[in-house]
């Protein structure tokens, strides 16, 4: 009786062709991160339930793997890197310096409904700074997004900004600061609900006048000054808040980059820890995929766990839905190089001589292979282009008595018959350098 | 009440000093594999029960994480990255070019006692060579084995390889095939236990004649090709079993790293599955740390899963062990390459303008950081020394308003003041440039 291979609904395998994209991108990612003297750290998949989830509460959250481990504890899958990196920080706080930099790309797990491309398992690609509550915190993170997004050939996006800090002063203003968890994650839905079915309901929330000007509030200016101007009077005029968002804003006008952002008051963050600046990022081509980056400003998100003054600034890469962008804009690619080469098996009693010769290319800095089956050369011709190999070796009873071998290119077919390997390498580094060159 | 920021028992926090050099690791043994031919795959942590254990048996593995997720199935966390392969080729073999040579580097759970340096939450490193059953499969694993190391800097090791084809031969030679799997796993432990113990044990098994003639099987000849003609002759004569050995063993000659094998009969791997070859790793320096590297050929794994016939090579380095090994050693690096910049911060309301700076240096190529805090000059030296940056860039109002700054080389404290930030980064470059030619 076979057992069916199959994986659990919203989980997936990853050939190498995607494994490889992904691959490239969290490199291109975590060389940007350490760019900016970000580390990285990492933590256990599995965690005490009540670490991740809090104390109390019999009921569990429907959406994470929790369950009894073989000694009775209760332990639960992370759900994200956030709540375990609170943790982390609260547990180490000695052993770092601050203000500590940190990044983390990793799996974690949510037992959604797995409609509309959503995964039960997927990856997030979380980087925060600790200890700090300044501008330069805040706009730093800022930069990185955007650097990030730049290194992976996407310049045209769009990052919208806000300042839940600006938003609360302006629900004091109006009297009715005590909805503020439900009006914020109201507003939040604009986007996808409308905005009579907002009105709708922040209506119900309050009354009409007060959604009126919530409504007139989130709505954004004609630039990013002109709308820091009307939520700031709107609010009761300037305070901590809008200060920084000023400053945050020299700051992207002193690197050059303000034209990326955008001032959008409507930008809450559904989550209950952000009490700063915060912040989503879109694909100017592909509108409808969603934010691929958000974060914001928690200041006491560690307070569950340390007693210690931890504020913290950082932001989360949603990795599947940025690369199902990437792919539809054509910028994932999936070849480390396209410059490798193979050693085709034209004869089977060569073979320990043809990982000879590989060896000799791989020491010479290429990737290289050897065809190990023993199929018919138009099977080992067609293997090699399906692996986007570019240049293959061929090595006879003849070459092999006369110590060289046939150099062929795999795209012109072109070929260099009977030169020596030294010569074949020198051919090929060569080609590459032209090719790079064009 | 504060929650106590705890991980479980057998679970670790990596910092960054830790996680980078892990990171690099990695990077290093990632590359080799490409240079290789192989590519990478992903595959769920998560699977069904059924398919990581099999079917029927009312008690699971004490060993595995299984429990039942929300949906009410029986699922567990992988306990290695074999099993899951297996399933993974039985799954997409037509979406596959044979032979397919994988690699995957990833966690693994197993709840096993913790002492000893074993964790519950490790990292196993495996590749393989499925669809072949050849001395090229074999030995191209092997090759890579040895390609592993030296990239990680590391060239004294021995890798003890013995065959289980061959050992099978010789045990129906002896009448005693029945016992084949309690006698390998008594003889995997002889290094442990020692000889009059397995002596003992293999008496109980079999009779005091056949326990002496298994001990004077595995007792290694005095070099590969010695040790092989007895074990030849001793299970009976030349098989197809021998004959692969012998064409590996001409596979090392050829490839000129014969060196680095021993035959010894003694190793049988504990597992079932192995059905060919098998080898571990031992480095030199380190004789009582025990195999960092083991594998061989397993020819029925995916039989679980499908009729189809898919034989297999490979190898899996423990990754936790392997690194304890390279630390003792003092072959660990946890600087990327200890070319970064730091940008000091003089004067809080130039804080814009050190972004603008850090900017230009990034886009010139180096890493760069900007100190964040307003702490004092001496704590942000400390800062810099302990996260081993090389460069500070200083900017006060002086430098500022004359389109300067100060480079400072932390290592030596050489100053040169007041220059163009083109002229700073140019004597970085060509500062690194001068230490790598050191």
């Amino acid at each position: 009786m076979l057992i069916e291979p199959r994986v659990l609904k919203g989980f997936r395998d990853f050939l190498p062709e995607k494994e490889l994209q992904r691959k490239i991108i969290i490199n291109i990612l975590e060389k940007t991160f350490g760019n900016f003297g970000f580390q990285p750290i990492d933590t256990p998949v599995l965690e005490y339930r009540e670490v991740l989830l809090g104390k109390g509460g019999g009921e569990t959250d429907k959406q994470v793997y929790a369950f009894k481990d073989n000694g009775k504890r209760d332990v639960a899958l992370r759900f994200d890197l956030t709540v375990p990196f609170a943790r982390f920080m609260a547990a180490h706080i000695n052993e770092l310096t601050l203000p500590f930099k940190r990044y983390h790309i990793d799996k974690v797990w949510r037992g959604e409904n797995t409609q509309r491309g959503r995964y039960r398992e997927f990856i997030q690609c979380d980087f925060d700074i600790v200890g700090l509550d300044n501008a330069s915190a805040d706009f730093e993170i800022l930069q990185i997004m955007h650097s990030s997004f730049k290194a992976m050939g996407v310049d045209n996006i769009t990052i919208k900004i806000a300042h839940r800090g600006i938003f609360n002063n302006f629900l004091a203003n109006l009297n009715i600061s005590d909805k503020s968890v439900e009006i914020m994650r109201t507003v939040d839905k604009f986007s996808k609900i409308g905005r009579d079915k907002v009105f709708e309901i922040l209506t119900k929330l309050t009354d009409s006048d007060s959604a009126g000007k919530i409504l007139d509030y989130i709505e954004p200016g004609k630039d990013f000054s002109d709308t820091l101007k009307k939520i700031t009077a709107m609010s009761g005029g300037k305070s901590k808040s809008s200060d920084r968002l000023n400053e945050v804003y020299n700051f992207m006008k002193e690197t050059g980059i303000e034209n990326l952002f955008s001032l959008d008051p409507s930008i809450t963050r559904g989550l209950d820890y952000y009490t700063g600046i915060v912040y989503e990022t879109f694909l100017n081509d592909l509108p409808d995929l969603g934010s691929v980056c958000s974060g914001g400003r928690y200041n006491n998100l560690t307070s569950v766990y340390t007693k210690k003054d931890l504020p913290g600034v950082g932001s989360s890469i949603g990795l599947d839905r940025l690369m199902a962008g990437l792919e539809e804009l054509g910028l994932l690619n999936n070849k480390d190089s396209g410059n490798s080469v193979i050693i085709l098996n034209m004869d089977q009693l060569l073979q320990p001589h043809y990982h000879k010769l590989a060896s000799i290319i791989r020491d010479s800095g290429l990737a290289c292979e050897v065809y190990l089956d023993t199929k018919k050369i138009g099977n080992q011709f067609s293997f090699a282009e399906k692996k986007g190999i570019s240049y293959a070796v061929l090595c006879g009873t003849e070459e092999y008595s006369s110590n060289t071998v046939t150099l062929k290119k795999l795209s012109t077919r072109e070929n260099h018959n009977k030169i020596t390997m030294n010569e074949a390498i020198a051919l090929i580094k060569n080609d590459i350098i032209v090719k790079n060159n064009e």
